[in-house]
């Protein structure tokens, strides 16, 4: 039997391994074709690695293709499959080192072709100096520049997480970095503008200029490389330019090949991530679309942690087992400066667009007792469905020890928990850990009362 | 209408703000007694300031009777009530300052006399130096010990969390610190003996000599000071005998007026916190039982988190509001040196004592991605049970961000995930907070297996 993976980051090689853990070589053949020189690396790493957090670039690669062949996985590194043919099981692949056109046919194909960055009209111009941040590629191609051309300038277009983290990692380089946020506030897809105000904030202080409710109309250059970013209100010098308006799903192979594709661009698959309706084919990752399990709605949510778990359950259901990746709650953390930002559920605006009626409440309370030395203020606001109060989101900002509380909320997002009962919660308890009142529980009171108020 | 609160500190000022905050002084009387100096303290904090983490005993006191005056609630410091009358509807209290004899009749009464440590026949000798941790009066009368005696050797009697905490206090305060425990590991009411293996390393490398599987049969006395504690292996010299054996439930006074008393020793309630069966008498705090919610038993889980919730539950049900406390599951967390140990559900212990049969997994991972600094190693263990694979109790051990991801596996055990569901919990991810697999989903993969391959 055999196996082709189209795609050799994170979903696609989960899926080979876990195919290769219940089937040895001797019953699975596995093919694995990537177009870039990378398997299984943290594209999440990115930053912290432009930045200088993270040392060398090899720290973000979790298995080489050496270590994936050892484990008897064929790795074709720059090989880019331009088709695939379903009746035939065959895909079609260019080695883009010359070497031609391969063909492979396949009994289980993976489809996990990851996705791109949204590029519009004005920024597809043949100019150096203008980047994408998804592939380790693409973090190679910006390091070398950064070393390379010693740019003092850089714009970041987009305020979403990665371009956040990109801002902050060339201050960190020393740039001078200008981000550029469409919206009133940065993180807009991610957190609600009031929470998105104390990032701006906190990014303000750290040096970067945020430039919110900003149009870009496009991009000079000059002598072959990127000179400056047009505004209505003027342009900005740019000696590099980082594009951080979010990804698109690489769906375009599949639907050509008649994969079905979804509303969001992204791929479709049932639970156990087989595309849907087509036996034998397997889709994962940032190219495929999932399942909200709050609204019931197809959700393009591009993270390593989803491509791996979906990965992994391709895989267990290639070589025979039985797994499922039932959908998400739209968890996502940064740490942005020194500020840690989570969120799980909806933000108002997705709970208003899904037709949901809700509360809000707003607590600030501290990350450990208040008379334990290292306390520090967080944020925590929680939306609740009026009448029923279930939480339906929650988001928190805080300086240390905050952000990852939002796992016990994720938790009751997933369990349909109401606010109401979630107070009664056995959260822990010292002085090193929490106040006596954990900031959720507090949060979780209030959510109450606005819940009550609200009847 | 009148209410009498028995008992200063979390349970009984929290029931008498609720009650306070609903009903207002010209609708509601409130008298509190309180046996000590002190009103709202963190018990729990009192190790902190014996070990000079937190400078004052003020920071530790989260309400002082003043505050609680002006909010009209006559706290009567250094009362001691002496006598319930539930036909009468009255409270007898003696004046420790020489005052004699108080009476006072109520509507509402609230039993919040808290706990008191557990002193073995041999502990009961009229010697100055030996101590207990319970009450504020007791961090106060250790601190004192500490500063007018100077003294050289301490001998800690219990490894439980106060018994811990304690020690660690009492090295960084410079003292010479042996630690006695009965089990063969410390804290082993809290955690499995492998777990507490961990924490036995952890503090001895800290400098506490730890002693396990150690009796103590009686402790020497020298004009009228603690002098030396007494084993079978030989007799330790000690200038300050801390004892950490546990506490008891304060029900006596409870029991001889007609307050139904449970079989751990604990007054018994109802959800809203009401004395069983007694119409307007309430019961909240450490001197209380309350349910598991996994083995549906009685129990007594002293700590300062449960305290809160029941005084507010029970101050909420007299303002005339509606508000519960269905249980506990055992939660607890403790910073141990360097070390943070954290624990929810049950242990294999209680779980084999409850009849479950189940499985377990241990597993190591990284507390952030591995590539990220300052990643570092935690362990999780998981209880799951047999054949539903039903989330039974979590153990976590680690150096630092590790003991809070309790908080996660608390709500999925409050929610009665099975460990399999737990693996696809949509939880937090980025480099500065977890490896792309977090340790609790690591966990819930391994604890998978193991409840598959017990089938």
């Amino acid at each position: 039997m055999k196996l082709v993976v189209i795609g050799g980051d994170a979903a696609g090689m989960s899926a080979a391994s876990q195919a290769r853990k219940r089937l040895g070589a001797d019953r699975l053949e596995i093919v694995a074709f990537e177009r870039g020189h990378f398997t299984s690396y943290s594209a999440c790493g990115i930053p912290y690695w432009i930045g200088g957090f993270v040392k060398e670039r090899e720290a973000l690669v979790a298995r080489t293709p050496e270590q994936h062949r050892r484990a008897g996985i064929d790795v074709r590194l720059r090989h880019e499959v331009v088709g695939i043919d379903l009746d035939r099981r065959e895909v079609v692949a260019h080695d883009l080192t010359g070497g031609g056109e391969v063909r492979e046919s396949f009994d289980h194909l993976v489809y996990a072709t990851g996705a791109s960055p949204v590029t519009p009209e004005w920024a597809r111009i043949p100019a150096a100096g203008i980047f994408g941040v998804q592939t380790l590629d693409d973090g190679a191609a910006i390091h070398d520049w950064l070393a390379r051309e010693q740019p003092k300038k850089a714009v970041v277009i987009g305020g979403g997480y990665i371009g956040v983290e990109m801002a902050e990692a060339m201050v960190k380089r020393g740039l001078d970095v200008t981000l550029l946020e469409k919206s009133p506030e940065p993180m807009a897809k991610t957190v609600d503008p009031d929470v998105g105000a104390l990032v701006r904030k906190a990014i303000g202080e750290e040096g970067i200029e945020v430039v919110t409710n900003a149009h870009v109309s496009g991009i000079e250059t000059s002598g072959g490389k990127v000179r400056e970013v047009v505004t209505p209100g003027g342009a900005l010098a740019a000696d590099i330019v980082v594009m951080g308006l979010g990804v698109r799903p690489n769906s375009a192979l599949a639907a050509e090949a008649g994969i079905p594709v979804g509303v969001t661009g992204g791929v479709r698959t049932d639970r156990r991530m087989r595309a849907e309706g087509i036996e034998g084919v397997w889709a994962a990752g940032d190219c495929v679309e999932t399942r909200h399990l709050l609204t019931g709605d197809p959700v393009h949510i591009p993270l390593g942690t989803h491509a791996n778990k979906q990965g992994r359950v391709a895989g267990i259901n290639i070589g025979g087992g039985y797994a499922t990746f039932p959908g998400v709650i739209g968890t996502a953390v940064t740490k942005v400066c020194n500020l840690e930002v989570a969120r799980t559920g909806l933000t108002e605006k997705e709970a208003r667009r899904a037709g949901f009626a809700f509360v809000t409440a707003t607590v600030e309370s501290t990350s450990r007792a208040g008379y334990y030395p290292g306390a520090e203020l967080m944020t925590i606001k929680l939306i609740a469905e009026k009448r029923t109060g279930t939480l339906l989101g929650a988001q928190i900002v805080g300086r240390t020890e905050a952000a990852k509380r939002i796992d016990a909320l994720a938790v009751a997002v997933w369990n349909r928990m109401t606010v109401e009962e979630m107070t009664a919660l056995d959260l822990s308890y010292a002085p090193p850990f929490a106040p006596v009142w954990d900031p959720v529980l507090i949060a979780s009171r209030k959510a109450t009362d606005a819940v009550h108020n609200a009847m």
